[in-house]
């Protein structure tokens, strides 16, 4: 099957199957070596990337079809997905414009409407965890800087900016520094996090006083080795009290 | 013009001119003597009640629709309206049973997709400064006490409850306050603003003492008189302050 009917058939399949105009757009943010990442897929035979996206079925979850168009496009599994907007302006993006730097051997669906709605969602991956894989339709699926994206197709550069903001905005009350950091790590690597997420330095003395403060950090017997300073201490969530400051809103303070 | 000539108009005009398969619907908050509320319509010639809600026109941003259509089921305007929740159920709510409740005298578009898909939107209103009114669907247009709500069509209950978690989450960091109170106030009638939305009692110390110490209340030379106990100072919010303690995230007390 060539890549022009197994477009064909996935076109066709999505017209016939899927609820028309709406789809949805996944911005699955990682973290590593002190930066923050979002996961992108490099379209078929361009220099074009995309987030993974997709459509859902009639007679599917909104939330459902999110889990598995993400599995479909990455490979990635049992992600926690949080709605964070739906993209609903009139006109998102210039659609001449697109369709000519997806250089698709085909016009998508003329049964389908004029107009798509998109529904955001966001994830938080371990990094050191996940091994990505593209679908049928990219060449490359992988991790860039937030700070450094590649040309992005559709209005993709917009959802990653709201996803980024709602990251910001929900940092004491969504367990953001649990999905993102491995099980181990030191203070000055949870740093790095949240001055990634913030997108701005914080002072190292107040950050350490505090984040050891809020009772939410165990210190294990282990250091991390190797560094050019003293071996800092590593730690890890001890997710009972995590989960309680959430609730109790008291992850507050940077 | 009939009840069912214009109901026929309606439906004629959504099914032609508005994005099948897609509404919306509003949850408008606003407090008064101690309750959270909650902004209700009554179906015509029934004792059932739903949110106000509606349609997206093909070439109208979502958002705009939200505004619009609350303006037109309910008389109110220039509401500050945020997206919360996609309800995307495969299934909502029992059809059957709901289409008997409304005792609609004709069924709603043949044309219509079996689903539809709602995008919730909530707002805070100062609940003395505004005047809702029914539409031509409705024989009433009221505020209910979240705690006491009567019989709701659709999925609106689980709507609800979802705004009020999401209200919860937020009251930290959106100027909840600032939009549900009114221009002036005293410290225990901002505490019962704070426990209707929580849903618990706070200590009054305590919050006094925390919320005076936020820097973003200004205590003004007036008194409310006429209660039982010793008259208590009025307060208005500090706006310059109360928008940079939102920002810093510094509201996070209780």
């Amino acid at each position: 099957m060539t890549y022009t009917d197994q477009l064909q058939a996935y076109y066709e399949r999505v017209a016939q199957e899927c609820i028309a105009g709406l789809s949805l757009d996944c911005v699955i943010f990682g973290f590593h070596d002190t930066r923050l990442k979002v996961l992108l897929l490099r379209w078929k035979d361009t220099n074009e990337w995309s987030l993974p996206g997709g459509f859902i079925y009639k007679d599917e979850s909104v939330d459902t079809a999110a889990g598995r168009v993400l599995c479909e496009r990455t490979g990635l599994d049992q992600l926690f997905l949080q709605q964070f907007h739906l993209f609903g302006d009139a006109v998102r993006y210039d659609r001449d414009d697109t369709w000519q730097r997806q250089k698709m051997p085909m016009k998508f669906g003329d049964r389908w409407p004029e107009r798509t709605i998109s529904m955001g969602y966001y994830a938080l991956v371990d990094y050191t965890k996940v091994t990505p894989s593209a679908d049928f339709m990219s060449d490359e699926c992988c991790w860039w800087e937030v700070g450094e994206l590649p040309s992005l197709l559709f209005d993709h550069q917009h959802i990653i900016e709201v996803a980024l903001k709602t990251l910001r905005l929900q940092l004491n009350w969504q367990p953001i520094g649990l999905n993102l950091m491995p099980q181990k790590f030191t203070i000055p690597e949870l740093q790095r996090l949240y001055e990634a997420v913030l997108d701005r330095p914080l002072d190292a003395r107040n950050f350490h006083k505090k984040i050891t403060g809020l009772s939410i950090l165990s210190r294990l017997e282990e250091r991390r080795t190797g560094g050019a300073h003293k071996s800092p201490y590593l730690y890890q969530f001890d997710e009972v009290n995590y989960q309680k400051a959430l609730i109790n809103g008291n992850l507050n303070f940077v």
